[in-house]
């Protein structure tokens, strides 16, 4: 392993100096961030303490608790342990976090918990920093296995189970998955029966795809399961519900009879979690054990629910697991602070070209090519740490029963299912961008990038596949679409459509008259203005999120009534473009939030250089966009070009502010535990300048044959 | 784990058949791809055998018999194992590469290689199937340590050690990096002093930032290095040299006196390989331990090389190093095939919703979205495959001594340093896509995508970081340039800068033109018509080259003159716009690979499939910088939202040919070892299909509730 690079040929330029920053801000008193007109604007400075309690949100009193244990030398994770190894310290640790209170806040208060659903996961979200597998096993066990009997379950089995469950008596399963079903829950073809003689359910396995698969727990460690399956009762099948089913003996751990199952083995990551596969045959419970909150059967067999609708009692049972989606959107934000302030941190000692030089003095922090592949990252990790706090807030308001309608608890599904997709894909993105900006020394596993990449890997698939939510979120925006047109006759639809043909002509209007301006008066600066204002970015991203809704929209309209391959066939022509849309509403979910969160800053140093990083977030969204702007009429030829120089600008002043604003996410050496995050590099660089001053001063230093031959040269002349 | 979503919501919509292809292939015989004019287009069927010959290339044979010793069981990475395990595993594999005449094509045919340079990287990328740490560590052994040896050394050294690294007796180390340098080769701070007095060489480590790093074979298995440091003799210092030094008891394994070293420990991946550091402590090795081919200290410390300029020197003995850019470029591809032939067969089998159903068809590869991802990559895999075979012409054409031209070796690097960044990048890319798209099962290391993910992720930053080789082939560009404006005045300069303005407009004017063709005639369809042109391809792209280098290239004119401090400010405010028109000249010749492998297609049905993959590539090339093409006049906006559309058709069109082109890679279930690439999946619907028919025949199935209570709702009407 080497690398090799004639050095001569490469980048070698400094920059990104607070006063190169000052020099390229020939905006004067327009920057925007500052308050009051006339005004002189504050000094951008960030206020670190303040930023870092406004970023720990509502909950940052447990978010510093959960830290603290987050951070606990018990809890780390030991790279490179062989996966059994890895599984049963990750078992050790859950004790742990009973022994010191850390998963129980959302349980009830009469069982020892406090009812509190926004502070426990705010608190779950913190462990991704200890080790990712203790998180996620932490999820499988309190969050889906005891949050199913507590959410689908009554009262008599919350007494029988949760004190179990929380002080992990019972390691227990969530199996709803099956290896022929992973996102088509309704499908699952595991059956359980109601016997009226003996008042049991009878679990069935009927083929192999209908193996219970990749349930954590599974492997090893669990007793019980929450099993989901097709309930039958008098011959008629009632749709998927939950069942408690005892699994192994405690004693021997040797699976109960009828129970089978084997281990999924070594995965890409989260290796200290026994993911396994389970199949029942004719495995008996007891009637009562059937989780029967939204439907229960009697002794003699009826059927019962509170849900009449069988679709809306499927997706009410399924809406209690939202939590999950909540929790892996914090988790991913986490990580991709801990990626951020380590990569921030050594690319600001680090040198690529003449280290050994004194009067060199440029660290790879200064490269614009490294500013733009870290700080756009820097700026959406802030746009997603906000958004999911906005998150967390809805789920806690939707759980804790202050705001609770259906309309509630829709749009919270809606957010989630917006908000991970983008947060997990941007983790895993950050912190591969993190480990190739740090080169070699990113692939270590002393320096956890590759470590954390490979276990969060699979936040992009599991709790909902990140393309199947965003299909999700664009049914959602259709809906509402179609909403405006519920009893529009053809006519008004086609209104519709001449007012959006008439909209995209209007805005072509409206920015040509713009070009002409900049035409006339020959200054690209001033294009720039509108698009570095608040009002001009949230403009140019609603439009879009719109417009691509109402292009789908128009195209889909009409389908219902076509045949349903027809249809289905309309449908997929159009299913790249509405996961485009849905993913350009959740990235303005992502602008609003950081806006709104700009509008809390009180410190003005700060909310200016938090103003650069939301315009920074902003121009990049239009950037990648650019060619849809483009394309539709949005933005002209000449304003798109101006696009890509102010985000140069802004890198630029953001520079003398990155470690600043990644310290703000106040993550410790125990929670980074990077050997390039402790100064380390420039240590070793003081030393390499001390020897060669030493060498130099004492007159040692040998000659080099270039400067020889070039004196010789001059001399020769 | 479990992955949650409501079946109804999402998109569940078939398509891709044959039959629509056929439909909405509506240009007829206007189709791409055809040869003749009025001759009726041959049948879009794929000769795979032939077409996998053809991807075989020049030294096909050789690549059948790698792929035989790399399907071998003994071979296999075993997942799972502790890193000492695999260390030690992968060490015995190299004997078995040696025992099969797997590894000594480039040794000189008197020591019993074959002087073939292209065969033996042909061969060596074959072994990343078998396990890529099994791969670096070869090319640690032989591809480095040896080469270095070869190339650096002269007759003396070949005849001492080469038999000894052929043999593995002797495992070394390749020792050029150091903690405080990767990419600045020429600031390496080792020294090798020459003491006269009693004719060695005294090499020494001054500082923490000197000590060797990332070493292959350092940590354990090294008994000798070749070791990289500053040659000094009679006080001057003649650069970097390398050096071969023994570093370990044969016997003991322990480290000789004065050197000293430690473990890297574990790494995101490669953990087959013992990586480590090392530090030299008034090392003494014999003078004639220099591998002097280009430059020799004489018994009495008189220094003397063949090469008087130490620039070029120093580049000449770095440019020995480029087998290892070429090879990674090809294993990379190789990766990238594997992945792509087990995601794809598992789409064509995989059902996300309705498994169950015996009448909905559709499987993942029928939805647009899971064709986007796919077959995108898909086809950039063949233009890197195609592009690779060029690279690795050129490489055998240079090293075999038949074509050997300063130029000639300047082209090979310019070529390696361009492909191997967009390959390695390209193979993270699809095994992560691919590993997505096959949800949880992606994640199980049982079905490979995470494990080679894991191991190529360091290919991006190693034998040259792909942003820093980015940047070597835009110096190369922007030189190109300035030739021609070599003893060009200002007036001469400033007439281009206007040809350059004038160019934009007639390219505005020309596109203006179209665009209203389009208006008057109402047809989309036959703009596109250019676009999926091959001429029109290839201009879109070139031109964009060509424009983005001089628009760089007129930016930076002048910068030479200017103090340096403000030259490389300049460079760096552009050093953002370098790397993307480095990136689209790497982009454009994949493309003319591709196109030119088209040409090269006797197969009239496979020309035809190949021709619109071919164009998928150059679409997805320009949709990809479309914003680019908008900004600058070059597509109007009407075109550009034709790019989209035409893609989705390619879509459709590849749809039925998707296996073949995946099987023509010629991969076995040896190579892919993956549980979902053997049919599996398929086997299991069967299964499941069956248990419901039988269960509806024998009138056993209980009701639905649902169906029963539309049942009920129509009755009640």
């Amino acid at each position: 392993m080497t690398e090799v690079v004639d050095r001569a040929s490469s980048a070698h330029q400094p920059s990104g100096r607070e006063d190169a920053a000052i020099r390229t801000n020939d905006s004067g008193t327009s920057d925007s961030g500052t308050s009051g007109s006339g005004k002189r604007a504050a000094d951008p400075v960030v206020d670190v303490a303040a930023l870092g309690e406004q970023l720990l949100g509502k909950w940052a009193h447990i978010r510093h608790q959960a830290r603290q244990i987050a951070g606990h030398p018990d809890v780390r994770k030991i790279e490179g342990l062989h996966h059994t190894e890895h599984r049963a310290r990750v078992f050790e640790q859950l004790k742990f976090l009973v022994d010191n209170n850390a998963v129980h806040r959302a349980f009830p208060t009469r069982l020892g918990g406090s009812d509190d659903h926004g502070g426990n996961v705010a608190g779950f979200e913190e462990l991704v920093t200890a080790d990712p597998s203790l998180q996620i096993k932490a999820g499988v066990q309190w969050g889906l296995f005891g949050s199913a009997v507590m959410h689908l379950g009554t009262r008599e089995h919350h007494d029988k189970w949760l004190p179990g469950i929380m002080s992990l008596a019972i390691p227990g399963c969530f199996a709803m998955t099956e290896t022929g079903h992973g996102s088509d829950v309704a499908s699952i073809a595991t059956t359980a029966t109601y016997d009226e003689a003996n008042q049991e359910f009878v679990i069935n396995t009927p083929f192999r795809a209908a193996w219970k698969d990749y349930i954590g727990n599974a492997a090893n460690d669990g007793l019980a399961a929450v099993v989901f399956a097709q309930l039958v009762t008098k011959n008629i099948n009632h749709g998927v519900h939950a069942f408690y089913v005892e699994l192994r003996d405690p004693t021997t751990k040797e699976f109960l009879p009828g129970i089978g199952g084997e281990d999924d083995g070594i995965k890409g990551g989260l290796n200290g979690i026994d993911n396994g596969r389970l199949h029942f045959t004719d495995v008996r419970i007891p009637r009562t054990n059937l989780l029967n909150r939204y439907g229960d059967v009697a002794v003699d067999g009826t059927y019962s629910s509170t849900i009449e609708s069988p679709g809306r009692r499927f997706f009410t049972m399924l809406g209690t697991l939202v939590q999950g989606r909540v929790s892996l959107d914090g988790a991913a934000v986490a990580a991709s602070k801990v990626a951020l302030k380590t990569a921030i941190q050594y690319a600001t000692e680090r040198r690529q070209f003449n280290a050994s030089s004194p009067t060199d003095e440029e660290v790879l922090l200064d490269y614009q090519r490294h500013q733009r592949r870290l700080f756009t990252r820097l700026a959406t990790t802030y746009a997603a740490s906000f958004a999911h706090e906005q998150l967390l807030q809805k789920f806690d308001d939707v759980f804790s029963g202050a705001h609770d309608t259906d309309a509630d608890r829709q749009d919270l599904e809606t957010l989630a299912a917006a908000l991970k997709p983008l947060s997990t894909w941007h983790a895993l993105d950050t912190l591969q961008e993190c480990r190739e900006a740090c080169g070699g020394a990113g692939f270590l596993i002393e320096n956890r990038f590759a470590s954390l990449r490979a276990d969060l890997d699979v936040y992009v698939t599991f709790e909902g596949d990140n393309t199947v939510l965003l299909q999700l979120v664009a049914k959602r925006l259709l809906a509402d679409y179609a909403k405006e047109f519920r009893n529009a006759d053809f006519g008004v639809l086609a209104r519709y459509v001449v007012d959006q043909a008439a909209g995209v002509a209007l805005h072509r209007t409206g920015l040509r008259q713009v070009a002409q301006f900049v035409a006339d008066t020959g200054s690209v600066q001033k294009a720039a203005l509108a698009l570095r204002d608040e009002e001009g970015q949230r403009t140019l991203l609603t439009d879009r999120v719109q417009s691509m809704v109402a292009e789908v929209g128009a195209a889909l309209k009409g389908a219902n009534k076509l045949p349903q391959h027809q249809a289905a066939a309309l449908f997929n022509q159009h299913q790249h473009e509405l996961i485009e849309a849905a993913q350009a509403h959740a990235e303005l979910l992502q602008w609003e939030a950081f806006t709104e969160a700009l509008a809390e800053v009180s410190d003005e140093g700060t909310k200016r250089v938090l103003t650069w990083l939301r315009d920074l977030f902003g121009l990049s969204l239009i950037e990648k966009h650019l060619s849809w702007y483009l394309m539709n009429g949005r933005l002209s030829m000449q304003r798109g070009r101006t696009v890509g120089t102010y985000i140069n600008r802004l890198l630029v002043k953001i520079r003398p502010h990155a470690l600043d604003l990644v310290d703000a996410f106040g993550y410790g050496p125990e929670h980074l535990r990077a050997a390039i995050a402790t100064g380390a590099e420039a240590s070793r660089q003081d030393e390499a300048r001390t020897h060669f001053r030493k060498e130099r001063a004492s007159g040692t230093a040998p000659a080099d044959e270039k400067s020889l031959l070039a004196l010789k040269a001059s001399k020769s002349r």
